[in-house]
């Protein structure tokens, strides 16, 4: 019997082993406090748990994806610090960013910092706590660090049409955005680096069907960045104060009315300081051109062929009780409501 | 017969073998082209050097060390691409750097980017194309990721001092932080990591010996920073511009006339965009009270020391022409005009 709430425990103490407590110096002991911080805040730690129930599912005791799955979330909280100064963003998991009340130069450092614990709990694998299968190390290290420089990419992408002003972005780069972006490292991985912690080669199919539900996800958590009546840890239609690019601006500026979507990208692009209610109106704009509702049916579209194939690749496996939580989990994820 | 050049071209390739060149997508290409920037402006490499011969004054031939002194060289560049935007430097290495152009997200992300292909190039390691001895592999990975570790906390204190406007910073606090953020990664860190490279224990000395040096050129680095008749890469007074905690600062806050401190404080404390030319008359006032040439004097008594210490470690290793070599690279370095 797989008992989800032990798996997490265990993972969250996974993710707290390998950062430090305390030093002489109250300075560097205030920075460790740092280090902690965003880790401490929470989350669904999703990403840890989907790769430990792949470990399972391929057969091996889910402890084996330990170190993985901590750095897995010790990756994404490093990234969010980043992410935060990127977007100028105001609130992380419902408290304000690091870089608000911390400052740009120590919140960017803190993310450093983060980023070498991060790799400090991945190489516990060499250093006599391994836990994954030792014929697959090489791989699994090279699967880890390929999976978070495509993310790299992603957020490239994004960054730079946002730097670029750029408002004009299909829906196929937008997709291609958001696969680098976000779904390696929300699904892709997740599921290729359990298979590699069982020491069991990952099915290719594993990789297509975590594209389809990691873009799912992206996209849902766009839309519910729009929608007032939700409370997930982020600002209420942050992305239009922060001109993200999103399958519902990409809709919104190939279907709009030409007068109405040079007025939306005349708002959007002022700089966020600048921005008020006015995008409550733009928000109206996408809603009426229809726009919400067709990122909601690709999402909806996206997770149905991915969970599909999914089920199919999984059938296969000899651990089904993970195979039946990771499918649960998945689907919650792409259709969630927080 | 150790040829230098020779070295040198191979670490330079070295540097570069990692970092990808071209991609289907044109943002992305350009994403690879702003990984190559910092690396190809070049710089002194003086860190990779230094561990290659310590690789081979420790008795291996030098190409053991170049995956680690590759990555010791990444290190720096995107710690320099991050350091940039935490002090909004203006210029790094005669050009402007690199948030100046990119902007600050897709700069900070590219930074995030080299750290992590800095850890590819180390990981090489793992990957067929080891060079360093494999019996103290692990331990070399540990002392790569302590010595990074190290440096991010020395940067902590130098933000955290700018940011909460500390000007009383005691020499014993500065020699503190300038330990972790310079003399680690420069010297400390070379020296025994090359030792790890060539399968062989450190000297507890080269530890010693390489904080002490290491202190030095960051001194070196502060008083050579407000010398206007040198051209040494970085825009004039800079660190008076960024407020930069320095041993000239320390001592003239702890010598000079309350009066004129005050007032020195005072034009300090204002923002980057809000200072002119007064910071020269603040400089002439730190000369006036002896700060700079004291700050010499500390340098010039703290590489004579290490390098005393360093000479006698040296002289026990096998490798005695890579140990003339280091000798006089270190000695150079601590006494630099540019």
């Amino acid at each position: 019997m797989l008992e989800l709430s032990e798996l997490q425990r265990a993972l969250d103490e996974a993710i707290f082993r390998e950062l430090p407590q305390t030093h002489p110096h109250p300075d560097v002991s205030a920075f460790y406090a740092l280090l902690r911080d965003y880790p401490a805040r929470g989350g669904k730690r999703l990403r840890g748990t989907l790769l430990l129930l792949s470990t399972a599912a391929h057969g091996a005791p889910w402890e084996r994806g330990l170190n993985v799955a901590a750095a897995l979330e010790l990756f994404q909280n490093w990234v969010l610090i980043h992410d935060d100064i990127e977007d100028d963003s105001e609130d992380r998991r419902g408290r304000p960013a690091l870089h608000r009340t911390a400052g740009v130069p120590v919140a960017l450092n803190v993310g450093d910092a983060l980023h070498i614990y991060m790799w400090r709990t991945l190489l516990r694998e060499l250093r006599g706590d391994a836990r994954a299968a030792p014929e697959t190390l090489p791989r699994l290290l090279e699967a880890f660090e390929w999976m978070i420089s495509r993310t790299a990419e992603g957020q490239h992408l994004d960054l730079t049409w946002v730097a670029e002003g750029r408002f004009e972005i299909s829906e196929a780069a937008y997709l291609e955005m958001v696969t680098l972006k976000t779904a390696y490292y929300t699904v892709v991985g997740p599921l290729e680096l359990g298979a590699l912690c069982a020491g069991a080669e990952p099915d290719p199919r594993l990789r297509r069907a975590g594209e389809d539900l990691g873009v799912a996800f992206q996209i849902r958590d766009d839309v519910l960045n729009l929608m007032a009546d939700v409370a997930y840890g982020k600002e209420f239609a942050g992305d239009l104060f922060e001109a993200k690019r999103t399958l519902v601006l990409a809709h919104f500026f190939a279907h709009a009315p030409p007068a109405e979507a040079d007025a939306a990208r005349r708002a959007l692009a002022r700089p966020r300081s600048a921005k008020g209610a006015e995008m409550l109106a733009v928000l109206e704009q996408l809603k009426r051109c229809g726009s919400l509702a067709y990122a909601q049916g690709v999402a909806e579209a996206r997770a149905a062929r991915g969970l599909a194939l999914l089920r199919e690749a999984l059938a296969a496996l000899p651990g089904q009780e993970a195979a039946a939580h990771i499918l649960e989990l998945l689907s919650q994820a792409a259709s969630r409501r927080t």
